[in-house]
């Protein structure tokens, strides 16, 4: 059994009069926040509440990269080469940094959004090119990424501290990775089901895929998507679920070597 | 007399397949480069290479923020709050360092662009607003303004060094602002009076307004505009005529206490 | 007495996973819809669907031009020229078009949009640009404006026919220009209050401003705004109580000549 | 041998102060003229400008919508669903119609962008949903597609006019597509190869592909790069050797039926 996980969840997604996420009440709910930068969602407004909302609820603040692509929130494949790839993660987290050092507190780790979060678990060259970025503006920052994915195996050579990320509420593939979501039945949404499923891989290290088998995961971190209404219940039926069963919920700082 | 001086010019203005401006044999001219950050022009492959450019030829790097207006090129007024103006330098600021911590070397200073340049040298607030956000961010950076300004007396106040900034083809009025772009003769385009212009601020710290006063100018750093196709010759004479008069040109960083 | 008044209200504001307003249960009050046109505003996706829903309704159909600022939704000032306004409008007029077309319907009015709209209301050069786009574009159109603004009376005078609005939650100054946003008062939130306010204007013709003067107002349209929760409640308070007093409420392609 | 054809280039692709292409002396060349409507390139002032040079030098005016993809120029793939090809082409012909209608003139044609345009002659889907957003606007438009595409097929089966599009200066491969941008030898860069390769297209109605292979290829309208710096006498080239083997170059409205 892991005894320690982390909580993390999207926030600061709002775009000047867009309003999106209760993140206040999130984040007294979760450990570690993933704070968008500017380009799928998120602006300088934003970005400095948010930091200085995660800095009061001691959430480990982490940069939240995504495509150039308001419009598509970022969930969109684009097609980019690994020189873009790299630019547009250093872009993002230097700007993030930037509101972040203002408070006297420092990056915890990086976590990409959607689409590219997606495509880098598959393509190596894009993978390698994010790690390198990383690397470059900050060797001490904690990489999250999709549990047991090569871009992780690849970050842990490179020299990266990583976390393994799992998803409570989406449905797996034999191969560990996440169903679309434009698949139906893709979000797992009843909390009890979603808790059920984060008990079972810090105390069995295992989940149950979409076609009925148990597959390994191993969970640092599990992620509580905050763009739905229900996002607040959910992190606390979650979290509730953990703490019950003596999982301790921390930032991953407290505990990744 | 003044015995040394700096020659900026904006450079990385291109904008993926949009390029603009001679940037490699413009940064063999001048001394201090100021980087456009992605917001009026610049993206983070152009950021990269510019940043790149600079280190090589020796010129100082510089943060220059703009307007969130890619289709005005930042040089329309955009009417901002002062939490915004801090934001937005934040932002720009902190995505640029991304690209030069990478290099081992430090950011220099830091020039607003167009409106937002002009604005704070009128606004009081606004320009407390981005005295605020250099000061949180690296209190180290040398912040370039319109020479005599009060939003560069405001900085020296907070504590900041200052380059007094000084316009070689710009017309001025008498309390010392430039005629506005639009006005008909607001540029001057013939380098030898530009480099006329640029010898009389060092040796007599004068300049001639458009309505035929002289009037006091100091100039730590001497202006080069780096968008128009003459751009590179313009330094050179400019260059040529205070190195021969004498005048020391070497970046802001080597004599701006 | 005022025997009959179209209540228009922005809708389509939405902009990808961004959503804004309860555009459904609005256009079920109000008999004219603004249509965001993908600029301050909505997307291609949204202007389907929004006017999709209009036709449902009833609503007559408009354009809503904006500033190029979706971070600032429109609202915030941007120094543009006239040709700049022109082709503004235009581009964002074509575009809806193209959605309306598709249905077999036609463009009602036009209605600039946030800061846009001020700007036209004191800037005569400004109002020419925007008159001339709508003559060159269709001519049939209704164009939307501050009640007695010389842009509408320049409208007029170019054979446009034009609508005269009225806001019946937002404070008046003394010479007829609404109270900015950013004053504490400008919004009247109480729907009563507003209501009332609404009542007077079609049976007295006047309005209450800030100072506690009575002004004269012409209202042949009143603005609902959409953007905050309590919106449509807003919207059923004002169209009960005019239609009490035997107000009739229908959309300006009705009643306006 | 067929005897006429229409000479294409994308044109307007210049963005505010961006400046691309040389539009004039490129549409003394050319008989059709496709014109990015902001997206990908282009905004209004740059349409407004380009429609009325086309109609000047009596090029056919044509819509070039493109991704939202500004940074990327509309060449990188992003992944869209068919109601957003749908909504993205409708949104940005109708943009474009405002600008043509002011001149009394109408769209001649339509031809997508960079990954659009490729994207559509693989995807059914997408094709299918480009091919009704042409149908709602203007089933009178002719749709400009890759020589002998399923795209122009299904076009073609649901009423439309359409053009078969050859490029004098792309590789081709086996199956008619076009070899990738970034592949060596994709562009050819000799003029004088170019128009060899467009006369036979025209006298023999083949193209070599890069693997030396002769391929059937149907050109109604043959492609130049407007973007390169020697595409006025690129395309000087290819049209004096066509006019010179006695091959017609006229608009495509002169003859498609």
């Amino acid at each position: 059994m892991n005894n320690q996980v982390d909580l993390n969840a999207d926030v600061g997604e709002s775009y000047g009069a867009f309003r999106i996420g209760a993140d206040e009440e999130l984040l007294r709910e979760v450990t570690s926040a993933n704070i968008a930068c500017g380009w799928h969602a998120g602006d300088p407004l934003v970005m400095a509440k948010t930091v200085d909302l995660a800095l009061r609820t001691g959430a480990g603040i982490g940069a939240h990269p995504g495509f150039p692509d308001l419009l598509g929130f970022g969930r969109r494949y684009l097609q980019i080469s690994s020189a873009e790839a790299k630019g547009y993660v250093l872009y993002q987290m230097g700007a993030l940094e930037a509101f972040v050092r203002r408070t006297g507190e420092t990056i915890q780790h990086v976590k990409l959004h959607g689409a590219m979060y997606n495509v880098v678990s598959k393509d190596p060259v894009l993978a390698a090119a994010v790690v390198e970025a990383v690397i470059e503006f900050n060797r001490d920052l904690i990489l999250v990424g999709l549990s047991g994915s090569q871009f992780l195996k690849l970050a842990e050579d490179a020299g990266l501290r990583v976390a393994h990320e799992a998803f409570a509420d989406r449905a797996y593939l034999p191969d560990g990775a996440l169903v679309s979501r434009t698949t139906p039945g893709a979000l797992i949404k009843d909390p009890v089901s979603a808790a059920a499923r984060a008990l079972r891989m810090m105390t069995e290290g295992l989940v149950r895929t979409s076609d009925g088998q148990d597959i390994q995961v191993r969970a640092d971190t599990i992620c509580i998507h905050g763009d739905n209404p229900g996002a607040v219940s959910f992190a606390r039926a979650v979290r509730q679920a953990l703490e019950n069963a003596g999982v301790k919920i921390m930032p991953l700082r407290e505990f990744i070597r």
